[in-house]
């Protein structure tokens, strides 16, 4: 049997009326009918249903979470961030992976029969068009680890990926390495075309450039992997930024591999510093992306566009850090 | 503007009722009338309510996806099947971190609130309770990674622990290991219980014993490596069945920076086979869990339990399988 509103209402002896608004956020109704209201609905095992409530408050609390890569374990990090600070305000996270199919066409669609409140698109390889496309179907959307633009269709909480590509060169520079290459995640992703601006303006200023550009086709530690042993056949290099850390792992296993002395022959610093990074098998110097605080401070601005869905479209920059661990010589003693 | 199902019946020249049999599944309707319906839709950029709709065929096509780890890169593989074949079914995954909050009453309510269709809870340290809290909200529950039960209260899809157990067992000692230990999950997990009972069935049967019997905190990297040190500091043991890859690895990276070489003087045998036991800094031998057929098991039995929700509750094992790599001796040569 179905308990309705109906039930409780006659139950605990009010209207209607006053179920109702004891059962939405920031209703009035007074706390001795709240009081009767909740004990009948306790007494009946009554739920109220989110579902129909939301044709007449217009608000599901149902958010898209849009996701590309689940090859790479950081976005284990980022899911868990996710759900958690999602859950913390009420909102839940309707999973959509985008894996099989790019087009989003299929999934602005599918989120807008579901009406949820808003999106965020989790990626940095989706091309702009794909968060753009939410957004001209009337969604509210952030697009996270997307590009930085000083003019942005949609809402992006990110990093500065040139500032990061440039901290490499200068970091790699500074442990006296020479001929330094880029090993990036596909060529496509706006991620690795930033971070590899950046590491040629880095060395630019330092009056290098880059020994070698080369590509893995995915960020996956298998292509990761054969990227390596690829360069490794053509190029010589004494240090090399990785546009990832599961390339940069892939990296320092195809190097061990070639019998290459990583830090002292090879330098090899990483991004994102995810989890795996510190277990002893690696020890990867990386660029550390503040995961904690990109989700952060994504769910804090979705909070504030489903308040006021007009809001222009911001960018939102968090800092990154070298993280020292054992894939990078040690600086060199100036005492 | 938002545009209702009368607006595109007005254009289309149709009932009300004849562009809601077009956007239900399996409702009669002529082919005349849905291209009608379809073409007025397109033109006036109409997107069909599911959440409205629900409330007449009590189908929201969703399903909760409930999860407590989010530190083992096995549910990264986890979530991308499900949340694939879900997709390809036209259900839709709400997700469920319970790490914070594994008191399942919370979340039965809210998944209760918006009318899931039912409940898969991937997870094989959660109590069987929690399962059963679901079911009995009166939500269709499946429970992967669950423990096997002759008489079980939910669905269950996973594998036999007890038979994988004795598996290792037999391994370690065909290869010519002596002295066997057990470091496995959490304590508390069905998993670790099933896993060791079935690894001491194999020992016995072999007129053998552990030699040590230990436990990480959790199902995560940093516990499997302290875990590995405390057992080193206080047993000698010559080949070890680890209760989960990422404790494996873990055991694996704290022996080689005991100086101890593994597979000659510690045979080391891991469970799931994970994307990075096949990584070169690792190369794990382990039992490998058929993830892919345990979920598109899982989907297939969902979309039965859909159709007869009463059905009783019956347990699906899978078989897993010895995947060869390096951390264990070859198998002694017999000819």
């Amino acid at each position: 049997m179905i308990i309705t509103l109906s039930d409780v209402a006659e139950r605990a002896g009010v209207s209607r009326s006053a179920v109702s608004r004891t059962y939405t956020e920031g209703a009035s109704v007074s706390n001795k009918t709240r009081n009767k209201v909740m004990k009948a609905a306790r007494e009946l095992g009554y739920t109220p249903n989110i579902i129909a409530r939301s044709l007449a408050t217009s608000r599901t609390q149902l958010v898209g979470l849009v996701i590309n890569n689940f090859q790479n374990p950081i976005f284990l990090e980022v899911l868990d961030q996710f759900t958690r600070l999602l859950q913390e305000r009420n909102l839940r996270p309707l999973l959509v992976n985008l894996t099989d199919n790019p087009d989003p066409a299929d999934s602005v669609q599918m989120l807008k029969q579901y009406r949820v409140d808003a999106v965020i698109v989790a990626s940095s390889t989706l091309p702009p068009e794909c968060s753009l496309a939410f957004k001209e179907a009337g969604l509210p959307v952030v697009n996270v680890f997307g590009r930085y633009n000083p003019s942005p269709d949609v809402h992006i909480v990110g990093i500065d990926n040139c500032y990061a590509g440039a901290t490499a060169a200068k970091t790699l520079q500074s442990r006296g390495y020479k001929s330094m290459g880029f090993l990036g995640g596909p060529e496509s992703a706006t991620s690795t075309q930033d971070r590899l601006k950046g590491f040629k303006e880095g060395l630019k200023s330092l009056k290098l450039k880059p020994t070698c550009v080369c590509y893995a086709d995915n960020y996956s530690y298998q292509a990761g992997f054969e990227a390596m042993q690829r360069m490794l056949a053509e190029h010589h290099v004494d240090a090399l930024f990785c546009g990832d850390d599961v390339i940069a792992m892939a990296a320092l296993s195809a190097a061990r591999a070639a019998g290459i002395n990583v830090p002292n022959d090879l330098g090899i610093i990483g991004f994102n510093d995810m989890e795996m990074s510190s277990w002893q098998a690696f020890g990867l110097t990386t660029i550390a992306q503040p995961i904690t605080d990109i989700c952060q401070s994504t769910v804090e601005l979705l909070g504030n566009l489903l308040e006021n869905p007009n809001r222009s479209a911001e960018t939102r920059l968090l800092p990154c850090q070298v993280i020292e661990r054992d894939t990078l010589r040690a600086a060199p003693d100036c005492s």
